[in-house]
């Protein structure tokens, strides 16, 4: 059976365990305590040598890292992934806009909400990661005012990329208001058969 | 003819020129002048609502953005991106890695390092920026002690995709001496037939 290692918390290894929901696939999922350093003993680093989570173990132990390339590994073949080449690229174009240009300030900065107290370098730094989630969000709200999903038509593993940490942006106070296609686009994503939502029953 | 929006100066962008020189592709290179705004006028962010450079105009003018899904895009079909799924997926994870756990580093500091003084939040984000960059430079390190290449045998995509800054990584004061697996992979890459310098020869 596959094997996630994952963290409750995390958005990237939402992206997973909500592609995998909406494929039906059968997994086993491992919590990994990452804030007491799970992702960096000497095991873990056999598994990732990156020390992070998600990681995706197959059936003959090969490990894979890196949210969005396991969203894609998962998804060939699916309606999740489009087969068109140019459509394909598109939906790459987007992943690699989560990781660069929205994941390091809109997620980063719920994480450090989330721990509590800001320290004095996140406190200098906290204007420009406000400044780059918002622009991170004015570039998808002009996106989706053309068109209704960001990979192609209907969910892709673009929209799931995205929405990971943009459902919970608000949990890094980051206000959604001014976003409206934003905010339609994640009902439509929550709407669409198979979701299932963040929080893990089991945890909860 | 494909038409790449470029800076001379842009690792992201020599990423590409390096691919198209290796397929042997014609393409006609526009300079951007990032420096001053030239990737936020009006006419650019309908290319690229980010607002970054490199951007891809395909011949029917659709426009493709984020250098890694670019590279995805002109290797498909071609050696450079392996047709096996799991190959495929494992040549993203090390473009993503790339993305998030490298370039945030090495590429940045190189490019304050280039601009001049550092602003004092440049400074105080130093330690961390270094820090961040040798961890991503060791992971590299470690993968390599069992493999002569990121994405497969041989050149791939992944390869370019780390190439791009790992090679110019002492600009930014990340002196290589501690890697040597890095230095012979950088070597090998660039022994590579097809393989171009990234510096332009109309600009030196």
């Amino acid at each position: 059976m596959l094997r996630l290692y994952d963290n409750h918390k995390s958005g990237n290894g939402y992206k997973l365990r909500l592609l995998l929901a909406h494929l039906g696939q059968a997994f086993e999922r491992i919590e990994v305590d990452i804030d007491t350093g799970g992702s960096r003993t000497p095991a873990f680093l056999q598994k990732n040598p990156n020390g992070r989570i998600p990681v995706l173990e197959l059936e003959d132990g090969t490990c894979l890292a890196e949210s969005n390339a396991i969203l894609f590994y998962l998804a060939e073949g699916t309606r999740f992934l489009p087969s068109d080449r140019l459509l394909r690229a598109q939906t790459l174009q987007w992943m690699f806009f989560e990781q660069y240009s929205h994941e390091p300030f809109i997620a980063v900065v719920r994480h450090w909400l989330h721990l509590g107290a800001l320290t004095d370098q996140q406190r200098a730094q906290l204007p420009a990661k406000r400044e780059g989630g918002h622009a991170a969000l004015a570039v998808m709200e002009s996106h989706l005012d053309g068109a209704g999903w960001f990979g192609g038509p209907g969910v892709t593993i673009a929209d799931i990329a995205l929405y990971a940490y943009t459902h919970v942006a608000e949990e890094g106070g980051f206000d959604l208001g001014a976003y409206p296609n934003v905010r339609a686009w994640l009902d439509r994503v929550a709407a669409a058969p198979g979701h299932v939502p963040m929080a893990l029953e089991e945890l909860s």
